[in-house]
Formats: C-alpha cells, sequence, structure tokens
C-alpha cells in the first residue's frame, strides 16, 4: 500500500477500499503518513465526496487508532449530546445536570472554541479554579459521584481524529460532510456512551448554512452511530439567531446559572429542555422530567457538585470585562433580524473566542443582547452591550456588526411561534 | 491575506486574484505557508483548474521567487528544448551539440528521472567524470565556449517551483495541466533563452496520454513563453512506443553516440532533426543544416568538446551492467505492438530509475529492443534483452513487459510512415 495511489484513488473519483482506508487512518497515525499527504487527500475527500460505508470505514478506522472508554460499571444509563457549534450555544452547561439530576450519566467530552463558535470548555475555565483535563480514572470518579461531568478528551480517544482536525483547520479542509461526521462520531463512539443526541445547527452562526446540508449530515452521524450499537437521535435546530442573550465565555456561564435556577431566557430553556428529552429517552429513562429538575433546583445541586468535583468554586464571583461599550437601537419599532454570526465574529474579536489553538481566551469578553428579534424596541435603547478586556477591539467589534440587526417600523408578528427545533432525525 | 482564504476561493471553484497567487508563492517559497497548506492548494487547483490569466500570474510569481539568468553577452542567439519526458527519450543529448554546431547557443537545464521515465542528467552521468552541477559562471563559460551545455538548473532559479515539483511528487498533485505548465515554463523563461521549442510526448510512456490533453498543454505552454517574450513553438510528438532501441542510462548514451556518428535509429534521427530545425528557425537561424552537421562530424566535435568542459572523458568506456537477460519473440510474424510505458517500468525496475530522489541509480541498466512495431520477428530471436547489476530484478522486469508486445502473423504494413511528430503549436 502507497499513500499516493490512495490519494489518486479519491482523486480521481474512485471508491477507497477498505483496505485503503484502514492503512492510511493508522499510518497517518503512526506519523508514516506525512501532513502534506493527508491535507491532499483531505481535500479530495471534499472536492469528491466519500460514500457511506466509506464514511463508516473511515470513522471505524479512526476509532481503532485508540483506545475505547468502558461505562458499563456505572449503575446508571449512559447519554452524551454534542452540538455542532453556534453562537450562543451553552446548552451542555445547564444541560447535563439536568440529565444527570433524572438519573443518566452523562459523560460529556467537549471541546474548546476555534473561529466564531464558543467551546464549553473555554466557558466552564471563567469559573476560578475549575479544571478541564481530567485522567481517565477522575473522569469515572467524577460521573459515578456526580453523575454528569464535562471535560476535554483524552489523548488516547482517537488519536487520528485528533491529528486530522487539527490538520483540517489550518488546510482549508473543514467543510466535508463525511469528514464532520467522522469526527464527531469517532470521538463519541469511542467514547462509549450508550446514547447520544445531536444538536446539528441550521442557519448563519452554524457551519451548516442550508436544511439540506444538516440533514445530511444529521441523517450520516445518525447512521453512524446506530451501526455502532449507539441509540442515535437528531436534532435540526435553529442558529440564524444567537441563542439566548449572551455570547462569551463567563457571560454564558452566568445565563446557564439563571436557567438552573428555573428561569433564563425561553430559548435556552426550551432547547435544554428539549435535548433532555432526547437523551433521557435514548436512555430509557421515558418517564423523567427535565422541566421539574429545572424547576425543583435538583439541577442546580447537580451543576455545584459537578463544578467543585472538577476543583471549581461554584460560589466564586465570575470574571469581568474591564470595559463595555453600548450600541443602541438606531430607531424605533420591531427589531427583525439579529444575524448569530456577526454576534459570533464581534465576540470572538472582542476577546471570547481564539484565531489559533495556542492563544488564550478573555474570560469576561463576548456581546450581551438586550433585544431579540420579535421584540419592539424604542430608539435609543440599548440594542447590544459589547464587553472587552481589550477596549481598543470595539471599533473592530462592531465593524463584525455592520448590517447584522434591522430595526423595522411598527409591531411584527412575523417571529412569534418561530420553532427553535426544526426536525427530528432517528 | 491569509492561506485558508486562499485555499477556500480555489475549492469552492473561483478566481484566484493577482495578489492571493503572489502572496501564496511567496510566502510558501519564505516557509510562511507550510507544505500540508500548499498540498491542499494544489489538490484544489487540480481538480478545480485555473484560467489562462491564473496560470499566467502563477508562473510569474514563481519566476519572481528566484534569480534570472541572462545570456544576452554571449555573441550566438539561444535556443533551448524542454521534453515532458518520455521512455528512451535520450534526444537532448545529440539535440544540442547539432543546434550548437550550426550557430545557436544551447543553455540546457536538465532534470532527473523519477518513475518510468529517464532523466537526462542521470544518463550523462554515466560517463565517467561528467558533472551535473556547474556555477552560474561556469554554466556561462562552456556555453560561450562550447555553444552547448547541459546541467542542473541552479538553486536560485524559480526555488518556489523546486520546492513545489517536490511536494506536488509526493502528494499525487503532479497530474494537472496548469502545474505541469507553470512548472516548466517558470524554469524555462528564469533561465532566459531567446527561444524554446518543446517536445510535448503522448501516449502511453508520457504523462499526457491523450492528443487532447497534450494540445491542451502544448498551447498553455506556448502562450506562457509568448507573453514572457520567449519564442516558443511545441511539437505534440508520439510516445506510445520508445524511442530508438535503447532504455537506460549508458545505453542511451551510446545510441546517442551513433546519432552523432551518423547512424543511429531513425526515428531518434528524425526527431532530433525536426526539434533542431524548430530551435534554430526560432533562433533565426533558418539556412543551418543540422542533418549536414551529424553526417560531418561536427556536432560530435561540439559533443566532445561539452563533455570535456564538464569533466568527463568522451573516449572512456561507458558502464555495462552485469548481467543480461534475453526474451526471444513468441512466434514469427510482425511485431504490431510494443507499449513504451511497459519498457518504461522495466527499465526502471532493472535499475535505471529511482523510486525517491534520494536513490541512486544504476549506470548500466535498461532495456534493449532488438525490433520496432512493424519489423517482421522469426520464433526464438532475441526481442528484449534486459540489463542490470541486480538480476534478481529480471523477474520483477518481466512481470512489467506481460502483455506489452503483440506478435502477428504474416506481414504488416500499418507502420509504415507512422509519423513521430503529430503536431505543431506556434
Amino acid at each position: 500500500m502507497d499513500v499516493i495511489s490512495v490519494i489518486r484513488t479519491k482523486r480521481d473519483r474512485g471508491r477507497l477500499s477498505d483496505e485503503q482506508i484502514d492503512w492510511v487512518i493508522d499510518a497517518y497515525t503512526r506519523g508514516v503518513v506525512a501532513d502534506e499527504q493527508m491535507s491532499a487527500l483531505a481535500m479530495a475527500v471534499l472536492l469528491n465526496g466519500m460514500d457511506r460505508a466509506e464514511i463508516a470505514r473511515w470513522t471505524a478506522a479512526m476509532i481503532n487508532s485508540g483506545e475505547r472508554m468502558d461505562f458499563s460499571r456505572l449503575a446508571r444509563p449512559t447519554a452524551d449530546k454534542h452540538s455542532t457549534g453556534g453562537v450562543g450555544d451553552k446548552i451542555t452547561l445547564p444541560l447535563a445536570p439536568v440529565v444527570a439530576a433524572c438519573g443518566a450519566a452523562v459523560p460529556q467530552l467537549s471541546g474548546r472554541g476555534l473561529g466564531h463558535t464558543g467551546g464549553t470548555l473555554d466557558k466552564l475555565e471563567s469559573i476560578p479554579g475549575w479544571r478541564a483535563s481530567l485522567s481517565n480514572e477522575e473522569m469515572f470518579g467524577v460521573l459515578d459521584d456526580v453523575g454528569a461531568v464535562i471535560c476535554a478528551a483524552g489523548d488516547g480517544l482517537a488519536p487520528a481524529d485528533k491529528k486530522l482536525y487539527a490538520l483540517r483547520d489550518v488546510t482549508g479542509t473543514v467543510e466535508s460532510i463525511p469528514l464532520i461526521a467522522s469526527s464527531i462520531m469517532s470521538k463519541k463512539i469511542a467514547e462509549g456512551t450508550g446514547a447520544l443526541v445531536l444538536d446539528v445547527k441550521v442557519g448563519s452562526g452554524a457551519f451548516m448554512k442550508s436544511l439540506d446540508d444538516a440533514r445530511e449530515l444529521a441523517t450520516t452521524m445518525v447512521g453512524l452511530g446506530t451501526d455502532h450499537g449507539v441509540r442515535t437521535v437528531a436534532l435540526l435546530t435553529d442558529m440564524s439567531v444567537p441563542l439566548g442573550l449572551t455570547a462569551g465565555n463567563a457571560l454564558e456561564v452566568r445565563e446557564s446559572l439563571e436557567v438552573l435556577a428555573g428561569g433564563g431566557p425561553p430559548d435556552v430553556v426550551e432547547l435544554t429542555v428539549a435535548l433532555a428529552r432526547e437523551m433521557l429517552d435514548a436512555a430509557g429513562l421515558r418517564d423523567a422530567d427535565p422541566a421539574k429538575a429545572l424547576a425543583d433546583g435538583s439541577a442546580m445541586d447537580v451543576w455545584r457538585r459537578m463544578v467543585i468535583a472538577q476543583g471549581g468554586d461554584p460560589e466564586a464571583e465570575l470574571p469581568v470585562a474591564r470595559e463595555k461599550h453600548v450600541l443602541v437601537a438606531p430607531e424605533s419599532g420591531t427589531l427583525t433580524a439579529l444575524d448569530a454570526y456577526a454576534v459570533g465574529v464581534a465576540a470572538w474579536r472582542l476577546g471570547a473566542g481564539r484565531a489559533r489553538k495556542e492563544d488564550a481566551v478573555q474570560a469576561g469578553a463576548g456581546v450581551e443582547l438586550h433585544a431579540k428579534p420579535g421584540d419592539a424596541v424604542v430608539a435609543g435603547q440599548p440594542l447590544l452591550t459589547l464587553h472587552t478586556d481589550t477596549p481598543e477591539k470595539f471599533g473592530y467589534a462592531e465593524e463584525a456588526l455592520t448590517g447584522a440587526f434591522t430595526v423595522t417600523e411598527g409591531a411584527s408578528s412575523a417571529f412569534a411561534g418561530t420553532p427553535i427545533v426544526l426536525d427530528r432525525i432517528s
């Protein structure tokens, strides 16, 4: 087997054989296939595609590149969630405690933000003392004690994916449904969860801009999970508008605490409950009531124990950015558009995100929304507050928001009842 | 400017702007753009193409990555030739002396073989003492004294191409007309020749298998040369059958000496004279007679002086392989097929070529033909002789020749007058 013949097969629109896939993933993991060879193959896959059998084999090869975790010793059934990433998507923070409070175990391996979408680990790291990196034993211990753990994936889990993901990020080969699906699912299957709910985002703030692409990605991932014995369901959810009223690390933790306290923005609550129901259903806990777990404080109780178990202080003050800058409504009427991508880029430019993996993020930076589409606004009222420790970036962030919101004269009922969940694939 | 936006532009079937091309070629040369980024871009170019303006800019950027040579001080007009590579293509060896004997100066920068096609420098290095690497001053001196020089391109000439060529070779991104054309022409334009004749090979033994692809490559290159003020002509020539009766390093030098002595296989003589006439025409020497220069020994005289000027001994015995193995005609009749690619691969397997740039070649290895298509053969007569220092490779080489030749009962006139030159593009 040689790598050039593998690259040529896909370049010339052929099917990769099982042997070619197994060999190239293993050889890349061991460093026998070089980065410049794998990136050429990734570009050929992006442009010429892979069929369902190729994607399944590619995913299996990435799983087999490392260890598989096993939670069968736990007393509870396991359920995990994965979001394809959006703006203001802090759902994992209230969701994991809610589902644990309802009786499932949630082994949530999360990532960091890159580009305009935030990362769950970055958000949680704004809690003083909280640690993202746990050994497998520590992770298992927190899960067994508390019922939920949110931490970084260990190096032993799908190392081929870890290497390929970093490579795709710098070679313009991220936006490929076969590569996205196999990357997500190899980690989740290797992680060993029994049930998995996928939150596939659609809209300007998501990687998938169209419902068709999102449906194709969701169908591919549900197929991969099912083939590997993981009960997998996907919800397609709207990401044309930011989720909730905040985008930024500590800002989103604060909003998640409101939800865990029984309040919080309705869209965040709605999506948290919808995903919790799917996870609990898939875990076989059909009678559980996630809305009640939010209302009665049991989810908040799990949250506090989870934060403490990972070294964090749930009572500590969350970081606040040094400077704020308010953007006001230019006229009176109804806010009829607020673009998720623009808000995500603005938050990123303010310091909430990173341009390169090795960059640090600002805990306090981000964007706070004072209105959502459908809300009536009065000329001069605050619409957005920008937060940052580096106020010289205000202008750069404002640039990203040019044309991002629209105020239309008069009232509008166009937004009443706009659903968050657009479709369900199982 | 960032490399991911450049990659995405081409990945998404866009046109690269002048600024993007200038930046990416310069940044790659300086190591700011990494190999894995350039190979992803090369794959996107291979699959999505470049238009004529993009190819022109890409070529100019590669020329500008290094120095440009200047032969305007020479008393003679300069003319160079480039072949896209074939099996048994030793034409440069007699051609450069012939053209020099007719009054032009031939600054022939050549390469080494890789894969099934041989390299001019490898062939000449079978002459004891001969050196391929000359300083720019030495090269100019030999050219001025002798009228012809065949040597390796210096590191200062189109360094972007040198780096990209090596990268394409290991990433399955060789077979792209825009990348092949810009690679060849950037070196030839930077070299500073006033006239250039391109020998674009077509057929099983060539990179271009079809006449349409070869014509597109030739047209692209003639356009690039003309745009840069180089008088450029291309001949499309047949490479379905090996050129002459030898493929291998010393074997081809020996055959070239026969041609320089006024003999040699008719196809080699025909192509040498045809290319010489084009070079002399393009250099403005329309009355020169290359056939006479072969017949009267003046080309041989230039050859000897050229070999001596580069440290070689034209009287020395050429290396001979330690072992020979003869393949005989399976039946009597007419040889109706002898596949160039198969002969090239066999010669390569016998040790005449290299699999990786750092490999050494065997001077004596190769394949000798005792008949060409159209010749009558008798059952049991020698058809091919395989030469090697590593006789354990005979079986492996014979494998490559399975089905490569056909003997048909009776006489055949199908090959009478098969032309070598298939088309001319200027």
